[in-house]
């Protein structure tokens, strides 16, 4: 067998859920001893699954009882809202819909064109008002749009909508660490926010497959 | 106006595309003067722009033409395939379908599965074989499976695919650097490669869309 062969063989030969399993013990290895809040740490670990990157581990900012709360809602059927179709494809839907509930995003609508075009705003935050219309108070997972973090912000202020989880990790150099830091100056909103530029919609999608698979767990 | 209300419109006032001008200034003016190949450098800045992450200004390898041929194979309608559907919804569909090529992202597919178990291989391996039986010779994004790399790689060296590029930027820990550096191995093959263990559908995707606007911008 030739060297190159025996490289192959050793790639295919290993199953994704090894794979898994092996690339969460080398980013523990590689936190070295580092502990987190116990409901915290899968979190953060599929982040940095999801990212290679080890900052998240000292960027993402979770709110007093954050994930407590979000896994109630999740374990009572509660929504999942995001602003990318990129993320809610990102996010497990059979893992999901197994708990009885359903992700949303509704980027793509007409009436949200519409309505941006109308109210001169962008289709992120008209996303988000169509979101709070339908009375879908559950996880909101923002991982691109500032604009729709800020309108999210809004309509929480207004009592239009009462999410179970702001999930902020929106990436990007303009408006976006200012409208993380607005959402992390009320104490009072149950969030996850990775703090900073770095972000994204496969971080908001990982985010939330690990509250779902936590659920799983706990179940 | 209230300081807050002061900074809720000032982030609601920019458009997404001054955003996105204001965001490439930004990246331009940290990079501090470093230069790069004329056609690389809108791709390794998008890239930049959506996980703003740096460190892809280093990790990015381009094989000699790639951004050449990927330009022509899209400007004749080559299709794109990804190894994620998370892939596939963060390439601008309309863009792409101007330039009357497709996405494909096989998957979720029936067979894809069905094949997998029968041969003993992943879903992301099966799914690059059934891309290769169609006959795809396009753009082949992976951002997720390192075994969809490799099994892309046999299908090149079998000659039952010719990519017009294999843009190889899998994230992970575990067999992921080793499937790139075999992708590079093999100079004939054009590629762009994330070096190391960073990556992503999100990095992906980013690769593909600042192609298909460089077709765009030509045009």
């Amino acid at each position: 067998m030739s060297a190159e062969q025996e490289l192959l063989n050793k790639l295919m030969r290993i199953s994704p859920s090894e794979i898994e399993e092996k690339s969460f013990s080398i980013i523990t290895e590689e936190l070295r001893g580092r502990t987190f809040p116990k409901e915290e740490e899968p979190i953060i670990k599929r982040v940095i699954h999801t990212t290679a990157d080890f900052e998240y581990a000292d960027s993402l900012v979770f709110s007093p009882g954050a994930v407590k709360g979000a896994l109630e809602a999740l374990r009572s059927g509660a929504p999942v809202v995001t602003d990318t179709n990129m993320g809610k494809a990102g996010i497990n839907r059979k893992s999901l819909t197994a708990l009885g509930s359903e992700v949303y995003c509704f980027m793509a609508d007409e009436d949200v064109a519409e309505n941006a075009r109308s109210q001169g705003t962008t289709r992120a935050a008209a996303s988000m008002d169509k979101a709070a219309a339908l009375g879908l108070n559950g996880i909101y997972a923002i991982g691109n749009a500032p604009t729709a973090l800020v309108r999210l912000y809004e309509l929480i202020e207004k009592g239009i909508v009462r999410p179970s989880l702001v999930i902020g990790v929106p990436v990007g150099f303009v408006n976006v660490v200012a409208a993380k830091e607005l959402i992390l100056s009320r104490k009072d909103i149950p969030s996850i926010v990775a703090r900073g530029r770095k972000g994204g919609s496969n971080v908001a999608a990982a985010i939330c497959n690990a509250l779902i698979y936590q659920v799983g767990r706990i179940k």
